[in-house]
């Protein structure tokens, strides 16, 4: 029997500075709550949207020191873009999944297939600034869970999250670039259904999953960049664990190979 | 400022039989309930896996009945699979996507791609068999929400879901394959972010990161097809609204397009 799941989000987090200590901030945000039920407990996990993190890292670009390349200044003529930003995104990029009609989908350098290589310019801290993904996610959840056992006395789990559109489907889900602490999937391949028949292919993909539940409590309208799930205490089982690159499909590999 | 999200399982969900009353069962299963909290709420949503739906609804298939095609034959020699079981998949579809190295991805006749047609021989109610998607996951869902209406007396919504498998990520995630009463997308273009940039592109895949959330809690070798998702009121304008249609991508648009 599956236990109940609490998500709820972090409240007063303020705008991340450039070097800011993210895991101060959100611990100082949890030991403040005055309801004993958010106090600390062992397995919860704290979803953070990568966006806060690239920012305390500084994984900012501004544009005025852009120089974009020929392909960049061709191709944003023909899309209506900033051939500035085209040439970020090329830069975080290792291979072009479709340039066309004004979408650019990439593979980044990290092995995330998703629009503009994650660079983004909404709360990007101010106009003429791109937010990049952080150079390696799983090391920034690693150490925000290192940082977050330090002030808060339990270890949690730490997931980060983009929003990345999907193959076939509308719309975008939140998705885990960065995790430790949680185990990124489930595999219930060997184990057997109800009638004793193995289950083929069955790899749930938890770290996705509890990014998009924290998505749902997330209002982007406010600043709400951390949520926190209490109830995944099965899927947290002590170590930092594989991380989000245990989630990557190799291209070779793709379309479920 | 959001509200916190409560997801649970629904308990004492038995075998579902064709043409066994779904509605009645779960609604059954909420009024036995306890515990105050877990009564029926406005703005609650019904969860509900799929297969339990398709067997409600008879969408079985008995291999025994099947007679593979030439195509069906010569590709299951070859990926060493069931030719009848490769026969029922090509006809529950309108497209081949993907057919190689064993892995069969298919457009299905609602639009969905995913593999195998979304046919699963596992929890099928005996061997033989093979469980079909419903035939309209949303008139499913349309259903089964005016049903419960009619048994608990508010209106909940209904989300019906399966497991996809993804382009790009290992493991497969929840989705809404059908969905009555929770608004299917929240779409953010035109509003602002905290810097007054217009946040482009944004339009979040509410049903299927709420089909995620509850997959979090069910545990795949216990009956748990039913999950409550309490908290998402803003998403439950009233009406039937346009169902997981909306989440669909026309083949043409593809790639984000």
């Amino acid at each position: 029997v599956a236990a109940d799941l609490l998500v709820f989000a972090v409240p007063g987090i303020p705008e991340i500075a450039p070097a800011a200590d993210l895991a101060r901030v959100i611990a100082g945000a949890v030991r403040s709550a005055t309801d004993p039920q958010r106090a600390i407990e062992p397995g919860d996990v704290f979803v953070v949207a990568q966006k806060v993190v690239s920012k305390a890292e500084d994984a900012v670009v501004r544009l005025g020191e852009v120089t974009p390349s020929a392909l960049a200044i061709e191709w944003a003529a023909a899309a209506g873009k900033d051939p500035r930003v085209v040439e970020v995104v090329l830069a975080q990029s290792k291979r072009i999944v479709r340039m066309d009609r004004g979408v650019l989908i990439t593979e980044t350098h990290h092995g995330f297939v998703c629009a503009n290589a994650g660079v983004d310019a909404s709360n990007a801290g101010g106009p003429g600034r791109l937010v990049l993904l952080p150079l390696d996610p799983d090391a920034s959840a690693r150490r925000l869970r290192a940082r977050l056992r330090a002030r808060l006395g339990v270890a949690p789990a730490v997931v980060v999250t983009d929003s990345f559109g999907r193959a076939w489907r509308i719309g975008q889900a939140e998705v885990a670039i960065g995790c430790a602490g949680l185990a990124p999937v489930d595999d219930w391949r060997g184990r057997t259904d109800t009638d004793g028949r193995e289950l083929h292919g069955t790899v749930i993909a938890i770290a996705d999953e509890a990014a998009s539940a924290a998505d749902l409590v997330r209002d982007k309208g406010s600043r709400e960049p951390a949520v926190r799930i209490r109830g995944l205490g099965r899927q947290v089982p002590g170590g930092d664990g594989p991380g989000a690159a245990a989630l990557l499909r190799a291209a070779a590999d793709d379309l479920f190979g």
